[in-house]
C-alpha cells in the first residue's frame, strides 16, 4: 500500500507533526526518525516500523527497504520539511514504536549508565551514544532528564537506541536493585571523599551515574553512591562539559576486555 | 565614563551587533564577551578590555568591577538581548581585543591540540574547554574550523581562552614545525597501522589532530602525522562524537603529571 498525500493539513501528516511533543508520544506510544541511517537501524534490529514517509524519489530509489514496510506514505519534500524541522531534510522518514521504557529488568548486568536531570537533548543524546560506543548495557534517565525520544535527543542517538536499553526510571528504586545484587553505584561529583577515577576498579556490573550540567547530582541521589569519582584537572578549567566526563569516565571503567576488539 | 544609550539604532549598538560577524571581528579585532563569568576571566587574565556594556541594576551592583573599565555604557535590556541573542542574558557584556592568533611561536612547548575543519561551533568551543582542564598548552584551528570567537564557540569555551593560547593556521606549517624538534603529532583516524590510544607513550612535547565531524581529517595530513590513534570500542556505536573522542585522547595522553593535583 503506497498512499500519497499532497497537503501539510491532512491528518496523518499533523500527526507525525505531533511526535515532536513529549505528550504525544506517550499518547500514542510512536516516534518519529528522520533519515535513511536510523530507518536502516530499526529495520535491522527488529525495531517495529509503524510506517514509511518518503518523497517519490526516495522510496523508488530503495524500493528493497520500502517493500519491508506495510504502511508507506509518498509525501512532497514540503510535508518532510514540515515534520522534520530539518533544514536539509533526506526525504524519508519513519514512524517506529517506543521501546518499552518502563519498570525495572528482573536481572541486571554489565555497565549502567545512570542520568540524573540532564537537560540539554543534545548531552543526552551523546552520552546514550558513548554508552553504545563504550559496550554499556543501558541507559536510565530520570523524569527531570530530557525525553529521550525527543527528535534532538533521537538526531544525537544515532541510531544507539537500537543497540542498547533505555529506561525511565526513578533511579533511587534503580540504585536500591543495584544494592541488592551487591554491585556498585558511582555518583560524580568532587568532594573530600572523591575517588581519582583512574584508581578505581570496576567489577562486570555498575552504574554510573552523572548530573544536571549545573547543579550537578541530587544531594538525595549522591548520599546512595557507593563512592563519588572525579577526572583531575591540570589546567584551569573550572569543569568539563557533562557528556565529555562521561565519555572519559565510561571508557575508563568498563575498559576491560573492551581492548583489540577492533583494529 | 559612563554613557547612556537607549537605542538599538545607535551606532555603538550596531557596531556591537556586528561583532556577531567573522569579518567585522577581523577588521576591528575585538570580539564580544556575554555574562559576568566571561567578564571576570577577562579582567582577570589581563585580558584587553576595551568597553564595558551594561543595564543600571548590574552596573550598579558590581561598581568595583565596573571601575576597571575606562569606557562604560549603560544600556537597556532590549540593548543587551539584541546584541547578544541571548534568550536570557545576565544583562553585562564587553568588548574585548581579540588576542593574537597568527604566526607559530618560537618555542613550543607541552601537548597542543590541533583542529582540522572541525564544524560546529560547540564542539569547538567544547574541545577549546577540554584541552584546557586536561592540562593542554594551546589549540590550533585552521581556515576551515569555526571560527574560534564566534558568538557560539565563546560561549562554550567558558573562558578556557584566556588559559590557553589559541592560533589560527596552517596545519602543516605547525606539523613542520613539531617535525623540527622530532615532537610526535598523533592523527586521529581508524585504518589498519592505527594504535590503540592506551598504547602510546607521549612526551612531553606533542600535538593531537582532530578531523571533521562527517569525514575526519584531511588526507594530506593525515601522511604528515608520526602515528594515527584509535579508541577501542565495544559497542555497536559507527562513531563517538568528535568532542567526546577528543576529552578521553587529551585526558589519557597528556595524563603523566596531572594526577593528584586536585583532590
Amino acid at each position: 500500500m503506497r498512499e500519497q498525500l499532497k497537503s501539510v493539513h491532512n491528518q496523518h501528516v499533523k500527526n507525525w507533526k505531533k511526535l515532536a511533543t513529549k505528550k504525544f508520544r506517550r499518547q500514542t506510544n510512536r516516534y518519529l526518525l528522520d533519515g535513511w541511517h536510523l530507518v536502516n537501524e530499526a529495520l535491522h534490529n527488529g525495531a517495529q516500523v509503524e510506517q514509511l514517509i518518503g518523497t517519490a524519489a526516495e522510496l523508488d530509489k530503495h524500493s528493497d527497504i520500502v517493500s519491508l514496510v506495510d504502511e508507506v506514505y509518498e509525501v512532497t519534500p514540503e510535508i518532510i520539511k514540515h515534520i522534520t524541522e530539518t533544514v536539509s531534510p533526506q526525504g524519508i522518514c519513519a514512524v517506529a514504536e517506543l521501546p518499552a521504557t518502563y519498570g525495572i529488568p528482573s536481572e541486571i548486568n554489565g555497565a549502567w549508565l545512570m542520568l540524573d536531570s540532564v537537560q540539554d537533548p543534545g548531552n543526552v543524546g551523546t552520552m546514550v551514544r558513548t554508552a553504545d560506543a563504550a559496550g554499556f548495557a543501558g541507559v536510565v534517565v530520570n523524569e527531570k532528564t530530557a525525553d529521550i525520544f525527543s527528535p534532538k535527543v533521537v538526531r544525537s542517538m544515532q541510531g544507539s537506541q537500537f543497540h542498547l536499553r533505555l529506561f525511565n526510571g526513578d533511579l533511587k528504586k534503580w540504585i536500591g536493585d543495584f544494592n541488592k545484587i551487591k554491585a556498585p553505584v558511582y555518583g560524580t561529583e568532587l568532594n573530600p571523599q572523591a575517588r581519582n577515577f583512574r584508581e578505581v576498579q570496576t567489577p562486570e556490573t555498575f552504574a554510573l551515574i552523572m548530573g544536571n550540567e549545573g547543579n550537578g547530582m541530587d544531594k538525595d541521589l549522591l548520599e546512595l553512591t557507593d563512592q563519588n569519582l572525579y577526572i583531575p584537572m591540570r589546567g584551569r578549567a573550572e569543569s568539563l562539559n557533562v557528556a565529555v566526563s562521561a565519555g572519559i569516565l565510561m571508557f575508563e571503567l568498563n575498559k576491560e576486555g573492551g581492548q583489540g576488539q577492533q583494529g
